[in-house]
This record gives C-alpha cells, sequence and structure tokens, in this order.
C-alpha cells in the first residue's frame, strides 16, 4: 500500500485524489493547500488529514507525494520532496522558467527516487491505442502528425496573465503529445500565433490561436493547432500519416444518440473538457505511478520529458516573435 | 446513509457491490450467497461482513437488499424481504414463471416498500438520451421501433437449459426497452426464432437466433432482434422512427482510433460485452435506486414492469410455437 | 450497338433514356406513350422518334425494349416484345396479379430471348458491396438479415389505390433484395402492418407501415422494414449478421460536411429519393442488361426473380390479414 | 449552344471532354495536341474534328476554348485565345511563372473576354458546402482553417523534375481552396517541408511532404498539409475553425459498406484519385463557366485568382529555403 501526500486541493488535486483513493494500491494520507479550509474539505472526505506541505514532505510514513499546486512552486517541492525521499507526481508543467526547470532537473538527477511528470494524455485510451498501433508498424513508418487541441472556452485573462503563455500553460501538452508518439524531440519549431478569439487576451500579452510547425531531423514534420475556444466542446484529435496507413484519434463523444431530422443528421458533442474527457486518463496515470512506484521500475513520463515540453515551448515562443524557425538545440 | 445488504456474489453480484461502495450514499454491509467462500471474498473486498440470507433479511440495520441470486430464487427473496421491510432492487428476470411472477407482485401489492427491477439498460447514456429526444418531441409522434441486441457469444448450453429460454432470459431485456420507449404494452406479439449459430442450443429446445414484432393498439409497431452470437462484440442498437425524424442510439466503440490502410478505415469494435457496456448504466441505476428509497418517490422500475416483460416472453414463446400472432391480453 | 425502343416515357423511362443514350454500346431510336406529348419529347432529347409501341415492338431494326409504362401492361407488353424476338427489360413488378405474371412466365418460357426484371438495387454499389463481400466469406455464413427502406414522403391516395399496396408496390423491391443476398426463397412469410402515417391511407385498404419476417428452411432469418414517411431523406439500409461477422450498407449523404456547434455535430442527410440515391445502380443495371445481351449470356435478375418477388408480396398480404405465418408455398 | 474548342487531349482533357459533351449548354466542336493520334481519338469519340491549336483559336465559329495542354504553354494560348476573341477556361497553374504568369494577367486584362481558371476544388459538393455554410454565418467568425491534401501516390520523378516542385504543382489547389474560404490573400506564408516519402524526390531538388502556415492581417491562421503519398488513397479534406463552431468537409468514400469483425469495424476507403473524387465537380465546374459565360456575368474563378495562388506559391518556396516567414507583398 503506497501511502501518499497531495500537495494542491485545487481543481485538479481533487481529481487526483479520487485516482488516489480508487486505487486498490495507494491510499491518501494527507493533504496540503495554502488555503486551508480546502485541504481539510478535501482530506476528510477521503479519511486523511490536513497538514502543511513541509510536514507532509517531513513524515517519514508518507512514501509518495503528488504536487497539484500553483507552477511557481513545483521545482521548489519536487527538489524537497526527492530530498526527502519521496517518490513524486508533479502536474506539468515542471516550471515556467525552463532555466529553473533544468536547474531542477539536474538538482534531483541521480536521486534514484522516482519524478513523473503528469501528461495525463498519454494515458488516454484512444491515444495510447494510436501509439500501439504505430509502434505495432500498422502504417509503417511516421511521416506527419497532426494535433488538434481546442478548449471549450477561453480561461479568465487574470489567469492569462500568470500562466506563461498559450505555449507554456497550454500547448505543453501537445508538445509532450508530439515527443510521446514521435519518441524524438524535433529540431526546429516554428510558430505563428494571434489573438483572435478575445483581444483582451492580446493585449496581455498573449495568443489565443496558435499553429507550430516543428521539423525532425530525419524529415519528419509535426504539426500542433491550438485555439482557447471551440463552442462545441473539447476538441483533442491526434492524426498520423506514415507510409502505409493514417491513424486517426477522434474526439470522445458525450453519448451515441443520432438524430435525423430535416435539418440533418446530428451527433452529441464531444465530452465537454477535460474533466470529462480525461478522467479515464487520470486514473491510468495514477496506476502507472504507482505500478512503477512499487516495481521499482522507470516511470514512463520523466522529468526530462517535462523539462523538453517546456523547451519546445521556449523556442515556440521566440519564433513566434521573430517570424523565423528556431533550432530547439538553441534553448536547451 | 443506506445500509445494503447483497445476497448473491456471481459475477453480477460483484458488479452490483462496486456501484454500491462507490455511491457517497450507500454502504455495503452484509453479502450471502450459496458459496460461503464467494460471499467472504467479496465481503472482505468491500469492508462488509458475509452472512446467510435469511439473517440479512432480517437485521433491522439494514436498510435494503440487492437481490443477485439465481433467478429461481427472486420471487421467495421479494416477498420474504418485503415482508421484513427493506427496500429491494432485484435483478431481472422476476421470475421464470409467469403465475410465480403475478403472485409475487400480488403478495407484496401495498407494502409501502420499494421493489425495483434491474433492467439496467434503461439508466444506458444513449438509451436514455434517445427516451429523452422522443419525450422532448424530437421527432414527432414514435411510428416503428426497431431493437438489436446481440450477444458475442452463446453461452454454454448448460446454461442454456436452466435459462427459461432466449425470450425469457436475454430478449426480455428489449421487452423492457420496448415498454420504456414506447411507454405502453402491445396488444400483439409474433415471433421467430431458430438455432442456427449452434445446434446444440436447438436440441437442448431452445433458439439462438429470434425475430419479435410487436404491434400496439394505436398502430404503433416494434421489432426486436437477437442473436447470441455478434462475433465483433457485443451489439445493442436502438432505432425509432418517429413521424418527424429518426433517432438511433449506437455501439460504444472501444476507443476512437481509426485506421486508413489499403484494407480500408478501420475503427474498433464495440464493447465486448455488458459489464464493458453498462457499467455506466450499473451505477446510473443503482444512484437512482438510492435516491427513490431516500426521497421516497417511485422507483424508476417496478415490479408491473418485470412482470410486463415477463408477460411478453411468455407470448413470444407460444407465438413461435403457433406461427402466429399471440395477444398479450390472452397470457396476462 | 443495341438499337432500344423505350415504351413509356414518365418518370422512371425518363430516367432509362439517360440509361441508354449514356451507355456507348447502346442507342435510343424509338419512344413510346400513351401521352404522344410525353413521347416526342423524350424522343427528341435522345435523337430518336415517337412511335406507337406495337409499331416499336413490331421493328425488325430494334433489337432491344425497355418496358418503363403502367404496371398492367407490363405483362402484355413482355410477351408481345418476347413474341417478337426481343430483348426485355422491364420495370418491377412483373404485374399486381401473381396469377397473370405466373402465366406471362409461363408464355415465355423456353423463347431464348432474354427478359430482365428492373430490380435496380441490386445495382446499387453499396449492396452489391455488401453481397460480394458475403460471397467472399467475408462473415461466414449468413443468419440473420435487416432491410430498412423508407420513402421520404407518401405517394397521392390517388396512387395508393391503384398501387396494389405496400407490399406489391414499395417492399417489392425489398423482398427482391432478400432473394438477392439470401441467394433462395423464403419458407413463410408473417407480416404486420398498420396506417399510422396517413389515415387516408388506411382508409383506402392500405397501410403505409409494416414490417415482414421471413423464415428459410435452414433456418436464416430476415426482416423488412418499410414505411412511406422518412422526413429526412430516402433511408435505404441492408444489414447482414452472420457467423463471422455483421455487414452494413448505409445510407449515402447528400455531401461529407459535417458541422459542430453548441447544437451537436451535424452532417448530411442521406440522399433524397430514388433518383438521386439510384441514379448510377440504374447506369449500373442498363450496363448489366446491354452486356448480357451482347454476350449471350443469362441475364443476372430474371422474370423468375420478378414472380417469386410478387409471390411473396401475395404472402405478406395474406399474412397479415390472417396474422398467421404463410408459406410460400401455398401461395406459388 | 456554345462552341468548344479543347487544346489538350491528355488525361485530364479527356475529363473535360466528357463535362462538356455531357452539358446540354455546349458542344465539343474541335480538339488539339501535339500527339496528333491523342487528339483524333478523343474527338472522334465525341463526334469533334481533330486540328491544330492554332486553327481551333482561329476559328470565329469556335466560342470558347478549353486548354488542357502542358503548364508551359498556357500562358501563351491565353494570349492568343483572348486576343482572338474567345471565352477561356485554363488548367492550373496559370504558369510556373509567377512573372509570365503576371505578364499574361496584364496582356489580357480589360479584353471583357472571359477567362476562366480551372480550380475545380471549389466545385467540389462538400467543399461548396463548408463554404456556403460559412457564409450563412452557421459557425460565425472564421478563425483557424486546416486543409489536408494527400496524394495516393508520388508522381515519377521524371513528372516532379518539370512539375515546377510540391507548392507550384500540388498545393497551389491548396492555396487558391484557402483564397476560396478565406476571401483574402494571406501576409506572411511560413513553409516547411522535406522528402521522406521517396529521397529520388529530394534528390530531385522537391518536397514530398510539406506544411504552410498562411497568416491574415486580421489574425486569422491557416495552415495546409500535403504528402505524395497517402496509401489509402485521396485524402481531401478541409476544417475551419470559427467563432461559433466547426466545419468538416469529409472524405469521400468509395461506397457506404461497413464490415464488423473481430479484426474491427471497417468502411470503404476514400475514392481513389481526384478523377473519382471529383468528377462531379470538374462538371459543376464547367457548367458554372458555361453558365458565366452565357449571361455575361463574371467567371467565378478569375486569372488574378490563378496569379494569387501562384504567388503563394512563390512565397513558400522561398520560405522553405529561408525557413522564416515570406511576406506575399514581397513576392507579388
Amino acid at each position: 500500500m503506497l501511502h501518499v501526500g497531495l500537495l494542491g486541493a485545487g481543481r485538479i488535486g481533487t481529481v487526483h485524489a479520487q485516482a488516489i483513493t480508487s486505487h486498490p494500491g495507494s491510499q491518501l494520507t494527507a493533504v496540503s493547500d495554502v488555503m486551508s479550509e480546502a485541504a481539510q474539505k478535501l482530506a476528510a472526505e477521503h479519511g486523511a488529514t490536513a497538514r502543511p506541505s513541509a510536514e507532509i514532505i517531513a513524515d517519514p510514513l508518507i512514501d509518495a507525494v503528488l504536487i497539484a499546486t500553483s507552477t511557481d512552486t513545483h521545482s521548489d517541492l519536487i527538489e524537497a520532496a526527492i530530498a526527502a525521499g519521496k517518490a513524486v507526481l508533479c502536474e506539468k508543467p515542471v516550471d515556467l522558467s525552463l532555466a529553473r526547470a533544468r536547474a531542477c532537473q539536474k538538482a534531483v538527477a541521480g536521486s534514484g527516487h522516482p519524478v513523473m511528470i503528469g501528461f495525463n494524455r498519454r494515458f488516454d485510451p484512444s491515444f495510447g491505442a494510436l501509439k500501439a498501433a504505430l509502434d505495432a508498424g500498422d502504417i509503417g513508418r511516421a511521416e506527419l502528425l497532426s494535433i488538434t487541441s481546442f478548449d471549450p472556452a477561453p480561461p479568465p485573462v487574470s489567469y492569462v496573465k500568470v500562466s506563461g503563455g498559450l505555449f507554456r500553460d497550454m500547448m505543453i501538452h501537445d508538445f509532450d503529445m508530439a515527443n510521446f508518439i514521435m519518441g524524438d524531440a524535433p529540431e526546429t519549431v516554428m510558430a505563428v500565433g494571434s489573438s483572435i478569439v478575445d483581444p483582451a487576451i492580446g493585449a496581455a500579452g498573449d495568443v489565443d490561436t496558435a499553429v507550430v510547425t516543428l521539423t525532425y531531423a530525419d524529415g519528419r514534420i509535426a504539426v500542433i493547432k491550438n485555439s482557447r475556444r471551440a463552442v462545441y466542446g473539447y476538441d483533442q484529435r491526434v492524426e498520423l500519416l506514415g507510409s502505409e496507413g493514417l491513424l486517426q484519434a477522434q474526439n470522445v463523444p458525450e453519448n451515441t444518440l443520432v438524430k435525423s431530422t430535416t435539418a440533418g443528421v446530428t451527433g452529441a458533442k464531444p465530452t465537454y473538457f477535460f474533466l470529462e474527457r480525461y478522467m479515464p486518463a487520470y486514473r491510468a496515470e495514477w496506476a502507472a505511478f504507482v505500478a512503477a512506484v512499487t516495481d521499482g521500475t522507470p516511470v514512463p513520463v520523466t522529468l526530462d520529458d517535462g523539462v523538453a515540453a517546456l523547451a519546445m515551448a521556449e523556442a515556440a515562443t521566440l519564433s513566434r516573435q521573430s517570424g523565423a524557425a528556431v533550432r530547439l538545440a538553441d534553448v536547451m
């Protein structure tokens, strides 16, 4: 039985708490949050106790911590938890600062304690099936990857201002998805972006619509499309052209009802947002972490993966400013 | 908090145990089974105790019992549990004997204690969305209903022999689905059936492939197709033509991956069998039962519903033998 | 070059005229119609001449006649054309009277001149692909066939009155489709039907909604659903369960546009009616006729096929009246 | 009746000949080709005469010429035909040289004789429905356009060498599609490309896989993906995200058969190549040209459109070489 401390009792912490509790091999022992009421409420729901994060990290009875706090605390908490000998699952991104993330990477290197980054989409059944089909040779060699990733509605501008920008906050998931599928980092990153959904986002210095093209040393190409608004729901699709075929992981509809009337043939919308779409993925992610920690095998998404995605976000940010391709090696 | 005794720790009992435990308003307190080891194992997994069913029914601290035992015990257990003042959720069918089911119906009438029959498919999100769309007037008035219901593989012949036959064992779900959607019992039942999947099923006196046509007093028609074998998985679809359109509740695929190669464009198979397809429905069914018991409102699927479906199975059995339509009134 | 006389210049005659003209191996030479203006207009459009049908049949320069006149003239015209040594393609049904059709069958038997019946749906690319997949063993042995066949809107009651009834006029196509796919005539026919779309159709003695179940000597079953009204368009689907899989020939949408909004995910309706859906089938039908006549090989849809479908319509009519299964042998 | 001379009797000329002949308002009068046998054969099939192109252009009885010759002759033939007072429909691209195309544009400006460029995809029913839905406001304001355009198999390297490169030869269709849908030229063009399908294409100085991103002055973005090889068939899709929804024009399958087996649920492949997919579009294109010429209204695809697409190909070629965005204004 893995005894787990959860740092952060916000929306995503609540999701993780459910995954921890419902897994037969793990138990939620302690919860912390800067809002002590939130920590107490979530702890009570799961038979855990609310405690300060420093105390949780110091507790020798706790085996693992799940970091779901605000991004600016991730690196510090990873370092502290690893120093205390815990296994760590940390939400993405590692940090908004690539330099700080790389310092963290160095600080924990060789500790022997597992650090996994919470790129939950790798555990989505359809994306997983796509990766498995590619690895099984179903479409030959990968050539051209397309990732469509649209949120249903833009976040408040107050959030945008502290988010690190669309590339670090939102597209970072897609950078990791590209790395997951392609099995390799790209050579160059080319980005365009604009604020067409909400001018206030542009006024805050960010974009809400963006396209990034990645090129690989062997000629493969990937393209990622992001929008902060798809009114019909969370649009999360991956499509991969290979030498012997095409793989497409489609959206998951809310149900399978189809209605045919004089107005056309209408099916259900995609599931509305990440909680609906990715709940099975969050559970599978946690199960993979528990399995790796328990078996002493490497975690499936490493701190290096987290740093790699962040470097791509950095390169995309620079490329959008310059209008030219940025070599990933130049930001690493 | 509803304290629940589970009678029957087999495959379907295990499913219900999960639903009971994961519901915040109910708690699995006791489990019985004729195989005491099975009861002990399931009880242990859920922090409950294994006890004989009579003791569970007699325990005043238990509020509700879920009957998931073999069919021939359903009526007796319903009567005993109601006599003891419990709320009851009983698996389908009420009984293999229509006469016994009607006696049970009479015995518990007016008790004031809720009896719900486990027609789980009413709680499937897609079938529920179909019913809601019909009720909302999306396709006008219902005219022609089609239900496709194929199992992935036939059961062992030993099971077939004690099952009461395809109409009572398998199509009974579809009879209830017809009643749920049409909101009314049919006037006549016409059935054909054959043993084409497995001659051993025919030798055992049953059919493995059947089509039943229902006619309603107002001219509506329904047709139900059953097969014991669809090698591609559990095929569960409902289609309703109305005066202003068509509704189709389609299968749920295992994932959303689509592969295009020289061999064609291939998607995932339907989920394999009822556990995979209907797990959300079992949870929603239990939630509906808890809500009704807690609120004192009528349960959404009554003992009368169970008897009505059984009468249709009886009529279908007779019609298949005679080759003529059977009036439902003549078997009720 | 096959010189063709077209008897009948109505809606379906016009369709056939286009198929004849656009085929490189046939030429429309003469057109007849009881409305001489219609014959002249259609003849002019195709560089043919308008002439009385008797004259066309007698003309030794004409190789083949296509009979697209009213149903009550079909048998007489088939007999006359065969007597004159023509190859014949005659629209369905052979006759409304099974007795008359069988007399015609006898009259032309052994003539050596080809008679083909215009069951155009056999030439639909999707239905053809279904049949080919079955014949190729893709789903093992056929077990349960379902045919859905809904018109977009009911015909005028004046037409219904002279149509011979839904079974002879509309479902006859589906009876032939069942024979085409199953490769065999059924043993029994069971029919239900009602007038729920338009009471005036019921007042005229016909039904507008019907379900017919066919059973085969070897245990196979087929079910056919007809409605005179599907407001979303012409609904023409065939579905076949076999021992190793399922085949479904779906509708053909007007285009492939899909629109996702807050209201759902909407695609185009099916093509509106038979001209839109089956134009490719009419061309393929004509090409098959020309090929058979030119090569001296048997036509792909025989007069026997026409009589067989008519006998099933007769049996369905009787079954609906009696409420019991009718053995096809008893009407043949 | 429009009398038409067809210049070029190759594969695409043959397609146009059919469209001309089957249109009730036009007649194929003369055909030319550098291979005189090809011209004679095609002319004979359509009751036309084979003549040299200069003679066709000079013939006062000919109203319109359709130019389907090799690309390097397009500009000269357009100029000659316009000088002779003909209406012109010319295959894409106008020229491989933007400078030559612009000279041609200047030469025929103000002639008053219509010149239409053969961007046939604008006349595809599904792409047309997408444009119509956008114009009808169905998804609000356009924001992010994606065009997927894959050929089934790469052309011979001998063709690649004279093709002008993927951007001018293949993606030019997609540049025009972007202009058609967005209703405006982009501000910048960013291109990446590689030779991953066939190294011989790379050795010939071209790419076989490419992604181009277009940005618009108002913040809209478009992305175009091209590959010379999609083994499953011609992959031609357009997807447009707007402020109130998403439009997707999908592929057209060869038929609607779906097969479900233990291997999955398999539908037909997309139609194999442009002749299969776009035959209806070629007919609609010709009908639009005839209508515009007959009515004296502007043609729906102008020489300016042809030059605009060519300029985008030029900019893409430059961007791929430099790795930076190219302003379209800088190549115009």
